[in-house]
């Protein structure tokens, strides 16, 4: 009885979601604004790779960040700071972001004018895959010190996104990690993925990835 | 309407939860079994700092595993290869273990005999801290890598747990975490709880650890 009852509010709820989502991904793309839905662990650097990728597309990108954080507004403050418009939005607890917090995130941060938006999901490599944000493209974040064997114990995750970014790619040595095998995991879970090695350290990297990201946003306009 | 609904599904999942779990600790304290729930992100060491535990501990405390896993079993074969008796719970997507899943666990991996059981959560920070798994101590792993502001981020995991492993402590000076700072941060948010700086691959660290972890199974007993 409890199992059947879940499943019910569950499925009415991701319905109305896709619902929102599809809206929101509609009325985007007619502006030209393309809506990247960045999800990761915790600590993986997904504030680091907006704020390296803001400062390698320059003035020609107009780019705005609606950053989720359960309880804090420290990643909406870093962004800030940089000088980038940016929406905070709070989860109160929510381990995930569905289209109607989107929404609101998008009427705070003001939608007009950007080409680019990215969406700085809760830390979470579970819940946020299975909620439609409404975003253009979902890319993962992976950190190298997370290990190499991440799709095999998260595949939903690497299954629902686009691209991945390999951050951290100073810490291979020390973790051991393998980006060959890597690639072959992903190979087997999702073949269209592309796999940008990249350290927002030292910014290796950061230049093939803000160019295939370029790529993404001019795509959207035509 | 739809958060009314939600909610009241929710509260009634929790409340039939929160009796399961007291009954699960209540009987395992009867039977002198510590079971300890081990939460922290995904890549942070939760298998590596059980495979150290359990060799660290040696074979006069007899302690058994529960992994729990989204979709794969690569964790409990890796614990059942060192000699350790396992079992694997595999979650089909849920983001983190509720009682009645640990009962099944307990169930299969037979909770006789044994002095310690180690529950390894769904790799996550946010939704294991809101569900009482029965557990008589709540244990969190944050690697270096994951940064030192955490505390800030994930401030309900940092609440529930009873002690904190720093694990990765090897990458320290690369990651220039602060391990001062962090021990600032979680003195305001849970002043009670012991902090262990461990690297699971060097092993410095481990003994403190488990002599805290030994001193918790001895005061089950008592």
């Amino acid at each position: 009885m409890q199992d059947f009852k879940l499943i019910q509010v569950k499925e009415g709820i991701l319905a109305e979601n896709d619902r929102q989502a599809e809206a929101i991904r509609e009325r985007l793309r007619r502006a030209g604004t393309l809506l990247v839905n960045l999800m990761a662990s915790p600590g993986s650097g997904k504030t680091s790779l907006i704020l390296k990728t803001v400062q390698a597309l320059g003035a020609d990108c107009r780019t705005g960040v609606i950053e989720a954080d359960i309880d804090s507004s420290l990643d909406a403050q870093q962004v800030a700071s940089a000088g980038i418009r940016v929406a905070q939005l709070q989860t109160g607890g929510l381990c995930h972001l569905d289209a109607s917090m989107v929404d609101q995130g998008l009427e705070a941060l003001g939608e007009q004018d950007l080409d680019l938006i990215f969406l700085e999901n809760v830390g979470n490599l579970v819940c946020p895959a299975e909620f439609d944000t409404g975003a253009h493209l979902n890319v993962m974040i992976l950190s190298v010190p997370e290990g190499d064997d991440k799709p095999l114990k998260y595949p939903l995750m690497f299954r629902s996104c686009r691209a991945l970014v390999v951050n951290k790619t100073d810490y291979l040595e020390l973790a051991e990690f393998d980006l060959e095998l890597l690639r072959q995991r992903i190979e087997k879970l999702n073949p269209d993925m592309g796999t940008f090695p990249v350290s927002c350290r030292t910014g290796e990297g950061v230049e093939a990835w803000t160019a295939w990201l370029k790529g993404q946003v001019r795509a959207l306009k035509e």
